[in-house]
């Protein structure tokens, strides 16, 4: 029935090599799609190199995957609104797979926590079954047990509806979704948030859907932060121009005079986090889920920062299906906006130079067109 | 209207000096007490010797205070219950007096957090209205702000309601509730607590009074160990031996294989900060409320401790009138074991004595007789 | 010091009568307001007919005062965000007034539970200090326990602050802000209004400004609907063309196909109640805000209403200064929109005619000014 | 390989027919179960006489099944607590099985809310694979998807472990779980019970390691109250010797002059609610699980019970296998107390007069031994 490609990573750090592969037929409710496109995750580099524990060789990379449904198998598939899906339906999916019974799915009710969880692109090798699990790729076969969302009907695609704008919802948009799940973030509160990339951009998004009062973005690159005060930030602060003690102050003054209610780490970067501590208003919170690699320690005063203010630190690990489709909820009403921190859409096949153009942190968000 | 006295810090780290005083007549709202005891907290060694930035010479220790109404003055005085006070109650009062009427106040709900708070015995000095702001003297003049708590009408009193043991509800029973009012506790969940003094044995009750299924305390004294086994503690794990990488293994094996949902540093110490968080499990919290002085920067590994394992950390500082009640609530409940957490009852006259006590960590806790 | 004014009720029913007072001097933190615009709230008929068991005449109605502070008194007054109020500076205050020392106040942390709280405007006569006690009046003195809103500094008032706009949310605002305090609503939830008044014009703002899905508001008057649609509502549903049956069946298409997440009954009537709750997605809330007075006995089919489809019910009784903060916080991004909503603006003398214009709901907002 | 039999309803309200059947061999993942009990809930008495609209004949009742893994099949099958299930292991398992896959199981995070769930015992007839489908039998095949949870090790099982204790806390323990979830009862708050069977004995369990203050219990049948004051009831009131004034008067007299914090429909007669309602606090809450047919219309005084008081109302139905997993965590500190609810341990070849019994009310707790 036809060929399936893939860009596969068959050493650590070395150019992507293109593969065929016949293409499977779905079966026991298993979903064959057709990938639309697939995002281009700053973890995606991590991995590419070798440094997440997780991977195995040689492996398909893509977890920020969008696509048409091309064929599908066993029972009525249904998605997570209740919907059947059908052939030609343009679909995103949960990128990461849980047992559903233990303790974390059960008792927890997070599967994003799941011991057993797996992720495509991440955490299979091309000889793991499905084999196609990752999304830089013509195609990606579905297991029965992957969370499923409709994005569009086939009959309702139109220019309107561009898979690209998906990706991001994927990852980025879910991780955020998962922070303000956790942040409780109410009407007048104030907000900072901490790495004006897609994960900032996407909080800056949240934080008005929350009803907040004022919502400061801290970063380093002015065009990242222009996009986020287009977005709806209040007031962005430039760590280029401005020493640490002058930003805990104007956050402090931007904030009614007692610092943020909620300030979220987007960063990546350990530096960020006993900076940030000291943004976060007496009984306010903080919420990391920029950092995905180990970073090593970070030093904390923590009868100051933590205890004698009271605040709470969240550690978020990135999300589950209800966050992905949170995030596709909100991207709706800023997908004319959202269109522009796509900054680089680039054909599959040239997978490899666009990680380098990751790595080199040109884009804001690249995605793969298969 | 005679003669009260009181125990006064005039030097910081000096013993304390015997004064006397007219005995004050309460005035619109202000409320005469009759010290009945005063519990003494590892926080007044640290105020004696001058180490908590609030406290100002020549001062009045004693936050602790429990004791009879001598006098009332104004309106009928209404007590958390609803209740009017009368004279001859027996009542504790919260320690801390907040302006209710700023953000902390109105908008976050949380009186402990008001930038304005003072608090009795610890941040007004002698030369301060109401002068008797302290509970280490034989009368404490309250002012008409103050909450209020009725332990027993004047016609109950009896040899069963010793003011010593609600003494202990005061503080460290009041920032245990204030933990567990954060930390949500559930029947089932598995709960670990760091420190077998006064705040982990209150811990213990509380861990108890919320359904836990696991209480496992770790601590290095082990009459304290084993006081808090009495209380309830399904477990207890010595420091002096054990090593840190022990100790892990033991939770997590105490914790059906997977850590602590919930773990609770009633310490005061910063080394028990990292360990404590290797035992929280994927998801669980991590409760700080044992660190009431600056001990300095701590080393968290921020990814593998805080945001691969999605975890909450809350910093507690001390707590309200409600904290506190619910501490009492708790204290009926187990007032006969309490009983044995008392280890010293020393004349209020002989308080320097009592102070070192206290330092060299002889007593668990230590109360003040007037 | 001069004389100030107020509409008295002397009868119930009868015309308000004018009459002149001398104007009184704050004293001991007391706070004297000059009104600068007052709300006519539903509820004002209502009271104006004796129908609300708390008020005695004679006194003076007006619970959504709006002002300019002509004289202080006593220790600096602050507000809610911690700013010291000057003479001349335009405030709103929290209508209600309680003990704060009570269960409500302190364990519930509801202020607006206590069963001490007495409300401006409402429940004192003209007889009861301070006199001057509802906004129908040329000045009003709060008493030193009123928590107050700075709205604008003396020095920031101008044309783009209308006092007018400021009454609205005093009283709508702040039940409303309420009503979505416990709701908590979240991006991608559903949510239904009953009632497109000024209670249901603010929960369109605070569904936005809440990031739903899907906004629908139910109502009979087509000018009111469109008011709601104009201020984000995503589909307006007419009473009066349709059949409950037929409402039960849009309401349930319009939210996909499962119902409603949360309903806010802001109708004041009785017979919304029960069709409410079948709009209700199984899992999901009804918030009931809208009945100020006893409407009777409400059937309720218990087991298919409530219990199967495992519902919440949340009784809403006013709310507290967080919330007519919150309710500034919003209305403040909404005000050119809102500012339709105030359909008459009447002179503070006409303030008989304004009770029967809004009893013969020809307005939707009528608001006083003196 | 060998007979199983089952006690299968052939006619609505007719006697239940013994029936034997081949004894199935589980595949692709399914878990053939040994029953050791099976316990009589007041819905099998509802289902028998056709009153419930999920059941279709011919079937077999019994959701409440407790059994030994006889034999296993496909991947290693993991219990909640993560442990690998082996033969001759006492389990017991989620009752109802959900898609885990819609709206309800993945936004909402509550699989007991799936519009798929089916629930062995009530939703199949014996014609539905897997044919053996209730727990009024010798064997039941549980389908892969079943959540399971292990009681009892193969090598552990002794007298001491007794299946017919853990019948109770797969259906009535279960609900109060969910309840008390919902109810959030913190310490310190008072609660009130209507209704002293299985499901108020399990509310008085779960008031107690909740922390309650006061725990009431109102009912008709003096041996069950009696029975609710030995497990931890601080009051109980009989309905025989009371009006409902009276016992108005009683529940507030004995909850602090307010009323109940919290109020737990447990009865399944449509007249307590009115009268529950009214034991509620201002700020409290009315938790209904105890219905579980349709009984019609209940008439509420809205204002006065709902909205005035601010009060939250929560539907509860069923749970999932976090609340059973709870219900089994509370049953072991409870076993001793608990061995006196069951009344009644009856062969399961008398399943139809052991449905009599329970229609006449005559045990408390009836349970089948096969």
């Amino acid at each position: 029935m036809g060929k399936a490609y893939a860009m596969v990573v068959t050493e650590f750090g070395a150019p992507l090599e293109y593969m065929e592969f016949d293409k499977p037929e779905p079966k026991d409710g298993e979903v064959l799609i057709r990938v639309s496109a697939c995002g281009i995750c700053g973890s995606d580099v991590h991995i590419w190199k070798g440094e997440d524990k997780r991977s195995r060789l040689p492996m398909i990379l893509g977890h920020e995957g969008v696509g048409i449904v091309e064929a599908l198998s066993g029972a009525p598939k249904i998605d997570i609104m209740g919907k059947t899906v059908k052939e030609g339906d343009l679909v995103v999916w949960n990128r990461g797979v849980s047992c559903k019974v233990c303790y974390f799915c059960l008792v927890k009710r997070k599967c994003y926590l799941c011991g057993s969880r797996w992720t495509y692109g991440i955490s299979k090798s091309i000889n793991d079954y499905t084999y196609l699990n990752g999304a830089y790729a013509s195609h990606i076969l579905l297991t029965p047990e992957t969370d499923i969302i409709l994005a569009s009907r086939a009959e309702d695609l139109s220019d309107d509806v561009d898979p690209v704008l998906l990706a991001s919802a994927c990852c980025a948009g879910t991780s955020v979704a998962c922070s303000f799940e956790q942040a409780d973030v109410r009407p007048g509160d104030n907000v900072v948030i901490q790495g004006p990339g897609p994960l900032g951009i996407y909080s800056v998004i949240f934080a008005k859907e929350s009803g907040a009062r004022n919502i400061v973005v801290v970063g380093g690159t002015p065009q990242r932060l222009a996009m986020c005060a287009d977005v709806g930030a209040t007031a962005v602060i430039d760590r280029n121009t401005t020493t640490e003690e002058q930003r805990v102050e104007i956050v402090r003054a931007l904030c009614d005079d007692r610092g943020a209610d909620h300030v979220f780490e987007m960063t990546g970067a350990a530096e960020a986090i006993p900076e940030g501590l000291r943004y976060v208003a007496i009984g306010g919170s903080y919420i990391s889920a920029g950092i995905a690699v180990d970073v090593g320690d970070v030093s904390v005063n923590w009868f100051r920062d933590v205890v004698r203010k009271n605040i709470r630190i969240q550690g978020i690990w990135v999300g589950d299906a209800k966050n992905t489709w949170q995030a596709l909820e909100v991207y709706k009403k800023y997908k004319h906006i959202l269109d522009r921190m796509i900054t680089h859409r680039i054909p599959l096949k040239e997978a490899g130079s666009a990680l380098q153009i990751m790595e080199n942190k040109e884009a804001i968000k690249a995605v793969l067109i298969p």
